[in-house]
């Protein structure tokens, strides 16, 4: 009896490989051929013609020329007209940002060749970090044919002025290496000032986990957001990190490249840095991927997945070739896959994504575990149903009705009619916050919609008692009264957030998340315009894609009816209109320094600078 | 305090890796800078002009422009007339094979550039099986500048039908893979009949050891000799081999490489292989190393090591910058070394190999854990003196003297003048082996140095007993009378084999081996007419190259004096005279077929067919 295949383990591997043995020799029967008009071996990155690949279960089992295989064969199915490359992989990815269950995100994303994926696992982790891997096997044991290999998350909590969800160190990290033969290593190390700085109150957790990584030989992934530095790229290799998927521009790539980091390209950048490596005459692209690390559902349906930054790269200047391998063999021998993925190849899955027009990477068919998926854009294969259990959907953990009263700001004694106030903005990475003038009106501290300073509050959604943390931020948010919108998604602890021009508006919003388990609510004048549900984990939601989007659709045009704030800056990263992004300004990692978060032991009232663990009151 | 950093270990790795990220960020004292005219950077095949290395303890902290380090150092080297490339590594070797202990190996092989080794271990493992890894772990706990990674040998036992020295199974294998982080996975899995067929009676031992692999994140190195046949080389990709070092032509190459083999070239055919490839556009080299598997201390003083591998790639048309990365880079990433060895990067071993004649790879230095290790082809660091214990010592174990009447093959009871006997000749791969007919004398048959049938013997140097299994042999051995020649260096199982043209001369060589522990010994007329000592496990001695060398040059020198057989055969693998390569044709390993091997319980006689399991009397 032949394992059923679905989840990895080196005692099914043994009978599995076995088995694919006397099938490769013909001495026992093949499931199926097919056959191709050509075959791109990506070891040698070379094209074979009129190809036949004989399967076995969810695996190769032989490939050569069509009508070579010497067994007998079950099914035989003629491609010939396409051409076949392996299985597109992200080497990482949030699959959470799709807000995708993930039976419901390979159904989205295996019609574009995405056939397996290197979870970068810090959200779900952070929500509910003990039942992470249980979580990404959930899927694929209900017969998903998506592979997810999932790297835990080095950043839970991402920062030790956050709490709740999860909390992992050295002990949980071996566990999760030593249970799992599927996890790859230890997801993107963010928290730099944690690594390098022995004083941070992260530093033990985080070498914990790094060095139950090196124990178990798994990779090391690294996150150098901003570091141009060569001395902090220097110490950033030297600390043992693998790899960078941050970087924006070909010099820094080439800076990071050289220093012995992987690099993986992400898309709104991919194409400044290709094409410039390629007019500096950079030859060698085997230590690249590509990797999409978030998109929404919704910007999968517009843009697709990996066969968009395929594309992307392919326009940038290399040829299909090198930019598929930077989707298989790349990524999988860096995350020391290649027993599994990225080649089409005795003893891998078989995965194949199917051409009809190569200059354009038109695809026609993606097959995974042997079977085929999918016909055009159409998924075909079944998505497993799944009820998703409770320690899953109900992750929102607030054991009482927030009030306006949860979101004032008392006003200092000494200061009657004005307070000063700290000021934060969306991706502020200053050394310091700005310092304002409000007004105080019934001891409490005001906004100013004529300045663009609205409030922001970060409510924490893990203790039961919703503690509030809430200051002034400027340039974001809603201008109308008495609106507000709230997230559960914030990355990357995924507390709630909400951002309102009344506090009640801003208590209704979070109450109301805290009825659907999760996802948006934008309120105003006392009622809920519109919500998005995200049931599990607060992160993602059970259902197909096109209804998600239909309600973040719904949820952006009721958006539109609202005036929102916005305070031009030289970032690049914000911009007017509805602040979808506030879920990303939420990030506590390097090079962020001062931000908000839930009141925890260190930051009791959740403004702290994380870089340095100073603190300081909001208003004064 | 920072640990020696001999021995890597994850908890060592974190407390060098905190501080390496300190020393790069100028927070912490370097000890020495070296600068160079340029640099070659192995993960982008770049160049770069004028740069310098900052090393601390064995490992670079921080590499870039000459000058723009902002820590303190305390030494700084100026080799700026010199270009810099990283120490070489060697993806397969045994070091057992320079016949030289691994302390002194490294004086050998580190001037030619070879700073670290995956070491296939089952040589050694196959003498003293449970001290393998201390074995290789002492020359650098006593500070020998070569790394070693050792892989456990899969060929302990090469078949189910030798034995003695070393049993290595699932527990086995678990525990070196737990025990040592240097342990990079599973050595060339050889016998292929046992893996791909249920029956074979090594079946479950070997796949224990695969599986034991799999569940470490190991690399499961195979050995695909004489396979050229696709379905074999589907079969044995599929059933989890990685990599294979037997290819003889660039067509048997690509054959492999599309099916997910790594590929490692050895220097008797990798030129071959390089322009042949090359000729047909092949252009993808980031899964190809370069190996030396077997090269004794005489051929490297002759050759080069590493090196000489390398010189070949660029005589055969491959450009330095690639060649150098099918020894560093390459071989790294397959064998997931990447964090320790193959670029000048932060983190790695401080291992380099300085050139000053780019064309030509000629070597001026090597710094090899951060120190200046070799001047031209003198190696100028200290050898550790190292007392090697009764157990690496010790391990010839034949508890009496053998006489003539122990090689003696009598005759059948019905054979009074003639009996029928089985003959093999050097690399003998048929089917079927050979029959003649021999002449009986005093009930004992006879060889008949006419036809050149010998006389050849597997003498058992593990029980004590010294049990003998003996036949006759074409084309090989002495001519001259009562002469005889041994060796307890014997692939893959090493027991000791002698051939000989009487029994009393075979005895004394055998007991003179006994007497010396291992080596070579060469008798005529009841005298020892030279002898090379082997007395750490009866494969090396604990001695300088050259001194080896001149004894193994008197060895031959002596060996010229004696008439040696020979009958000209198709197999390019034997040629006339001394009949050294007698030490690989007592493999056991697949294409090999009928074999002798010390009598053990699956085969009293030695004579079997390691591929079926069939045995035969060796006269009848």
């Amino acid at each position: 009896m032949v394992p059923d295949d679905l989840i990895i383990s080196a005692s099914d591997e043994v009978a599995i490989r076995k088995h694919l043995a006397l099938v490769a020799l013909g001495k026992k029967p093949a499931d199926r051929a097919i056959r191709v008009g050509r075959l791109l071996d990506t070891y040698g990155r070379n094209w074979h013609e009129d190809q036949e690949i004989i399967i076995s279960g969810r695996r190769i089992a032989w490939v050569g020329p069509a009508g070579a295989y010497p067994g007998t064969v079950g099914e035989r199915i003629d491609r010939s007209h396409l051409s076949a490359v392996p299985g597109f992989g992200e080497v990482h990815k949030h699959i959470e940002s799709s807000h995708l269950t993930p039976e419901w995100e390979a159904a989205l994303v295996i019609p574009h060749g995405c056939t397996w994926t290197c979870e970068a696992s810090h959200e779900f982790s952070n929500v509910e970090g003990p039942r992470n891997l249980e979580f990404w096997m959930t899927a694929r044991r209900a017969g998903s044919l998506a592979k997810i290999f999932p790297l835990p998350g080095s950043a839970v909590p991402p920062t030790a002025y956050e709490w709740g969800g999860g909390h992992y160190g050295f002990a949980e990290q071996d566990g999760f290496l030593r249970d799992h033969l599927a996890v790859a290593g230890l997801d993107e190390v963010m928290d730099w000032p944690a690594v390098w700085n022995p004083d941070n109150p992260s530093h033990e957790r985080l070498w914990g986990m790094i060095e139950a990584t090196f124990a178990n030989r798994g990779v090391v992934e690294g996150h150098a957001a901003g570091m141009r530095a060569i001395d902090d790229i220097n110490a950033f290799a030297g600390a043992g990190m693998a790899s960078d998927h941050e970087a924006w521009t070909s010099q820094e790539v080439a800076d990071k490249l050289r220093r012995g980091l992987f690099m993986e390209l992400r898309p709104h950048s991919l194409k400044d840095i290709v094409a410039g490596l390629l007019a500096a005459g950079h030859g060698d692209w085997s230590n690249f991927a590509l990797c999409t690390d978030d998109r929404s559902a919704s910007d999968t349906l517009k843009l697709g997945a990996t066969d968009h930054n395929v594309r992307l790269a392919m326009e940038a200047g290399l040829p299909l070739e090198i930019a598929v391998q930077m989707v298989t063999i790349n990524p999988a021998r860096h995350m020391r896959l290649t027993p599994w993925v990225g080649a089409i190849a005795p003893g891998r899955y078989a995965d194949l994504v199917l051409l009809d027009d190569e200059a354009r990477l038109g695809i026609a068919e993606v097959w995974a575990d042997g079977r085929q998926a999918s016909r055009g854009r159409e998924y075909i294969a079944p998505v497993p149903q799944i009820a998703w259990p409770d320690w899953a959907t109900k992750t929102v953990n607030i054991a009482r009705r927030l009030t306006g009263a949860d979101f004032a700001i008392a006003a200092p004694q000494s200061a009657a009619e004005e307070a000063n106030a700290a000021l934060l903005r969306p991706f502020h990475w200053d050394d310091t916050f700005t310092t304002t003038s409000l007004a105080v009106v019934d001891g409490e501290v005001q906004r100013d919609a004529s300045r663009n300073i609205t409030k922001f509050a970060i409510v924490d959604r893990f203790s039961g008692e919703g503690k509030t943390a809430k200051m002034f931020w400027l340039g974001t948010g809603p201008k109308t009264p008495d609106t507000a919108l709230a997230c559960s998604m914030g990355h990357d602890k995924h507390n709630i957030w909400v951002v309102g021009s009344s506090d009640e508006a801003m208590a209704l919003a979070v109450n109301t998340l805290n009825d659907i388990q999760g996802g948006w609510a934008l309120v105003r004048d006392g009622k809920v315009l519109a919500t998005v549900r995200y049931e599990v984990g607060g992160l993602m939601t059970c259902r197909p894609a096109p209804e998600l989007d239909a309600e973040m659709t719904e949820l952006y045009c009721q958006g539109e009816t609202i005036e929102w704030m916005y305070e031009p800056t030289f970032s690049p990263r914000w911009w007017p209109g509805f602040p979808e992004r506030l879920a990303f300004a939420t990030l506590t990692c390097a090079p962020w320094r001062w931000v908000l978060v839930a009141p925890s032991p260190l930051a009791p009232d959740g403004f702290v600078n994380v870089q340095t663990g100073e603190t300081h009151k909001v208003v004064w």
